[in-house]
């Protein structure tokens, strides 16, 4: 199972083992890393141990054991709460944390990890955990550039785009959420189609090859957009607030034939409204950048 | 600039020159049909008969001028406000629709096109107007299959990925729709991740290459949600309800940090909820499909 010779690879420590922390953990043994790895819910480790890693009984076991710790459990506040009884254990040690969270959250974290003597990465999985390991899987650091680079070969081992975005601790979880950011309101506007084909008997696997390339459509137009937004000049549109508030009301039609809750539309059409009352009718739709901007915004144009 | 034979190709009519609609006369015009093009505001017409086409003074004489008519207007209402001049001269001719819309809105289409005895195909453009001509461009048809059997070969200039939904005129709607329904949500996400990348004085550019990668991310697990919604079968999730909902808490905090407005979070926060209480907190983030059927949705599982 473990291709590599052990004794290249460093000792590693896995704290948390939900679906993403047992795929990082998975990735480290396969790569023939020491593994020691810990969970609050003592069974997730398991199949882990099967593989040839380490269950350590307590936290600050599973900390000593190791010069990198990869934390990965649903929040910074569960992350600290986990940790806490570790913390004497945390000196010297280089501690990464994998979860999603917000910037303020990262800021928090890391003044806790500095204030115990570790030396500590914030970084975020781009991706679902059955893809890493990959070599296009993307993962995100912020922190001490020294740390990234110490440990750089190793954190590689979970994804092969792995980029260091800067010192501050909070860049990963800045930049996690805003590209994030699109994935629940992407995923509830799939779901959505999916309930209207099902209310005609079609499937939702029929849509599934359009909204592919629909996506990849997006992905294209992209760059546009995001110089629109640097210049602040919406001036020139390829698709113009106005054509997306003439949909509006097919979005209702259909919610009423299909029979769907689409009351989570409002607050976008009404975006799109104070976009037009803000005179951003003909503009691109990239103008709502700007009305999601309140008052004393630092990027706020005229 | 006409690269193919003009005796080779049929006549066409392009009624409505707004963005798309000039982008699709271009396309004809480019492959040599002889085209005739009409539009509201005359002027639009000039720079596409500075190319070759022709610009008829009167909806109906644009019309009569071709056996194909294609049109492309704001919407199924103003299609049929500015066809209903030329309603005697469709007879027998096919007119072709590419505007966005809700499937009733196309039903009425339909019996309007029929009712005056033309032969109809509605379609959606599922890309944007510069990307109109390219061979991996997907437009879809629905209506007679006859008449897109026949006009097949001309529409393929539209776009190459040229496919036929199915005899009911409303399922170019209903798919343009189910499909489409990602793009304001998924693009609201987008900016509101430039606002905040903008207050820390980053760029929206900066965060193209990790959105496009994350893009490719969705679209690698839409077919696994596709067949949880279509077995209505939550319990194996790879990112369950309950990750996003302690998700929530981060996006109001990034909102206060950022100066943004972040109202339009509150709708999906809700969804969220309502699918815990509704059991689905450790299923599959698919299971708001379920929430998102109203009492009475013929797809509605237990
Ligand atoms: N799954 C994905 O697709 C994905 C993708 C990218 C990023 N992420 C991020 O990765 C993080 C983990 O996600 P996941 O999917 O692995 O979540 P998960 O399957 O729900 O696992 C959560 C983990 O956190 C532990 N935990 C939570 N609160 C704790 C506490 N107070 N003390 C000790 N342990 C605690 C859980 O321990 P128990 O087993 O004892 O409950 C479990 O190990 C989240 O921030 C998520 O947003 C996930
Ligand atoms: N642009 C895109 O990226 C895109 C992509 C896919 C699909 N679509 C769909 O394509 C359709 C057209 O979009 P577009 O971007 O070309 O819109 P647009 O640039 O706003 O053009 C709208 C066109 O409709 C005409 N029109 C509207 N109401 C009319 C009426 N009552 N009588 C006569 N003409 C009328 C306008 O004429 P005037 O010039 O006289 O105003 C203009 O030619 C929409 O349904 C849109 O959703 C657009």
């Amino acid at each position: 199972m473990n291709r590599h010779h052990r004794h290249h690879r460093i000792p590693v420590t896995v704290v948390g083992l939900g679906s993403m922390g047992s795929a990082l953990a998975e990735a480290f043994i396969e790569a023939g890393h020491p593994t020691t790895v810990w969970n609050r819910t003592s069974s997730k480790a398991a199949p882990l141990v099967a593989r040839g890693a380490v269950a350590a009984g307590m936290v600050d076991e599973a900390v000593a054991a190791s010069g990198l710790v990869v934390a990965c459990l649903t929040t910074y506040e569960s992350t600290i709460e986990a940790l806490e009884p570790a913390a004497a254990a945390l000196k010297g040690r280089a501690l990464v944390t994998l979860n999603s969270g917000s910037p303020a959250g990262a800021r928090q974290m890391a003044a806790w990890a500095r204030g115990h003597g570790a030396r500590y990465l914030a970084g975020a999985v781009k991706n679902v955990p059955s893809a890493v390991g990959a070599d296009d899987t993307l993962l995100y650091y912020s922190g001490e550039r020294g740390v990234f680079e110490e440990f750089a070969p190793t954190l590689r081992v979970l994804g092969g785009d792995t980029v260091h975005l800067g010192a501050d601790a909070d860049l990963a979880a800045l930049y996690e959420m805003a590209v994030g950011g699109t994935l629940l309101p992407a995923l509830v506007g799939f779901f959505q189609g999916a309930a209207a084909l099902q209310a005609r008997g079609l499937t939702a696997a029929s849509m599934v090859p359009f909204t592919v390339k629909w996506f990849e459509m997006i992905n294209s137009i992209l760059p546009v957009f995001a110089e629109e937004i640097d210049r602040g000049d919406y001036s020139k549109p390829a698709s113009s607030v106005n054509v997306f508030l003439a949909g509006a009301a097919a979005d209702e039609e259909l919610g009423r034939e299909a029979n769907l809750d689409t009351r989570w539309h409002e607050p976008f059409h009404d975006l799109l409204r104070r976009a037009a009352e803000a005179g951003h009718g003909e503009h691109s739709i990239a103008a709502l950048t700007e009305v999601l901007k309140k008052p004393g915004h630092p990027g706020q144009s005229a």
